[in-house]
């Protein structure tokens, strides 16, 4: 049995979110389309499922337009407007392949990995229509001050009110790794879009949404049968909207013990490694970080060598990001921080999760630190 | 217990199918990027599936984009160029919806449904770019001749060569309503693109491909990390992709004696609602037809109380397609076969699948004619 410490890359579908779906595979299977009494009974539950998920982040059903997953649901966003987009060094790589498409500002953060409000502020343009700041760092796991963010924006659309600018401006936020960890409020974020997957949080993969409030023309991207409120044609996945609504419910409902928990046993993990190794590197924002996230560098080690002498133990970590990991290059997210070569190539991503328990971070930590051990007496 | 006889709406998800599906929600929900072993063996049974996918409709694994559904892929195909559409007045809504974003022609068809390949030829202008022809039509089952479609495809393509014009010319087919019932080798159908749906074969909601050859240039619809050879970015739907290819492999194992099956049964309650009704009108090919569809209408009588009245004797049929069922209004491929619209608003859309027995048939041939009879007498 091993040790799994990479839930940012993946959860495993909850039996309890699987048994929620269960019965739309194969007997509740009807078109919510057709017109008789069982298929308007699976439309009302694909709709209550909707409604669940909006009240969870404090939003109208209507507000929500279901996906395949946060990729789609943040091109969904991006394909809303033209014009200069502001963003961070950091993202997602949807978010930065889709702010690709547009002329747009990559803020830099700081060495935690926190983007400076007023640098924002800086950047947006009198044609910025979108902002765009992940909640929390997929990598490093470095909360942003969104709330912050947010009345900078608030502030600018006020002056161009003023000034007669007419050019909207939105606040889009991809949540998806901070779901089951941090408040997903719209209104207390003050985002106009957010985004989130079904996937980080123990629900279906390909299954995401797009929350955007009434004031943001979406532009679909894909078009047909006029589901979604015409903004994402397509038979509506039944069993994974259900799914996502369980999802969510189960981690929105056990988030604040989730959190507690998690941070003594990522605290518990760090402590110990970094009373091992005096020369190991932390990253993300000591205080304003996921719960989950323990980013830890040993400067000059191959990350590459410890994944797999780590599996070899039963430890499964990754070495950065999952869609980064096979590419071969270097974390844009660690260049951003600062971080050296050196240091950045001897990185672990060690997420944990709400199966993690302590005698798996007690194991854990011994086989990083006899894996480490060994990766620096073979440099020796 | 319910008569379900509307297949071409949605179908069960197969119990064998969700069997192999289940190993990848819970236990092995890696994702297929992570570089440890066991996500590793799941990139492989991904990669496995898509070329048991592949090899089933006579393609090479890398020729597939997976994608979210049937929409999804028609406005992937139909993102891949500029300039001039052919395609005919009977396609399914993404295919009319995707074509509305190009300058385009709509072929007209015969009264069974049927396009005339001359039609096609004329319709091609220099600047066409793409022929889209659904293989079966959804709503009366017609299948058209798509191995003349494309010869002439072929032909025009010679004819630019040698007159140096250099706009490529593809064919796509929307084959979502053909599988498990006909052919779908790529090279047979003579199709540059092909797109398919699970859900139409006891696969899976919300997954799909796109068959494109290795001369068509795809461009994304949706940017990120890069999954699908950059093509369709988000981590990949393992027990969606998986079940789709044990649904489609097993409906192409079964299809000859299903097609045999279906036939009988479909054509015994064809006579027996034709010969109780002289007035009934079937609608579709005689020949070239599913043998899942019974189009059957009888003029001067509301389809929608037939549906009503049938549900209560637990029948459940369509009145037309799932997707303009919801909307009220008279379906265009109705309008495009000439039917008047008396006949049109008492036409019901009845498509059996591999449940559907005698028993059923017989069940429902007697519903149907009491219902229709009890119609008559309120209309008289």
């Amino acid at each position: 049995m091993s040790i799994y410490l990479d839930h940012a890359a993946a959860t495993p579908l909850d039996p309890e979110v699987l048994a929620a779906m269960q019965p739309y595979f194969s007997d509740a299977f009807y078109n919510p389309s057709s017109p008789y009494a069982p298929a308007v009974k699976v439309r009302r539950e694909y709709e209550a499922a909707k409604a669940k998920i909006a009240s969870i982040i404090g939003a109208k059903s209507g507000e929500l337009t279901m996906t395949a997953g946060a990729t789609e649901s943040i091109n969904l966003a991006f394909a809303a407007g033209d014009g200069h987009i502001v963003t961070t060094a950091i993202e997602h790589q949807a978010v930065l392949a889709a702010a690709s498409r547009h002329n747009h500002t990559l803020v830099t953060v700081d060495k935690n990995g926190r983007v400076n409000p007023d640098d924002i502020k800086k950047a947006i343009r009198s044609d910025t229509w979108l902002v765009s700041i992940g909640l929390a760092n997929s990598e490093i796991g470095t909360v942003q001050p969104l709330r912050k963010i947010a009345d900078i924006v608030n502030a600018v659309r006020k002056n161009r009110l003023a000034e007669g600018n007419k050019t909207p401006l939105y606040l889009h936020s991809d949540a998806s790794q901070g779901a089951g960890q941090l408040d997903l409020h719209v209104t207390r974020l003050g985002v106009d879009m957010l985004t989130l997957n079904a996937a980080k949080v123990y629900g279906p993969k390909q299954v995401g949404l797009l929350y955007a409030s009434r004031s943001v023309k979406l532009k679909p991207l894909v078009l047909g049968g006029g589901q979604e409120a015409g903004l994402r044609s397509g038979t509506e996945n039944v069993p994974g909207v259900i799914g996502m609504a369980k999802a969510l419910s189960m981690a929105d409902s056990r988030r604040v013990e989730e959190v507690r928990r998690m941070t003594a046993l990522r605290d518990k993990l760090q402590a110990k490694l970094t009373e091992t190794f005096s020369d190991a590197v932390v990253s993300g924002h000591p205080k304003h970080r996921l719960a989950s996230h323990l980013h830890i560098s040993f400067p000059g080690i191959d990350a590459e060598r410890l994944v797999f002498g780590l599996e070899a133990r039963g430890v499964l970590v990754a070495t950065g990001s999952a869609c980064a990991a096979n590419k071969g290059t270097r974390s844009h997210v660690l260049i951003a921080i600062g971080l050296d070569d050196r240091t950045a190539d001897g990185s672990l991503r060690i997420s944990i999760g709400k199966h993690t328990d302590e005698a798996q971070i007690d194991a854990a930590a011994k086989a990083i630190i006899d894996t480490v051990n060994i990766e620096k007496a073979r440099m020796a």
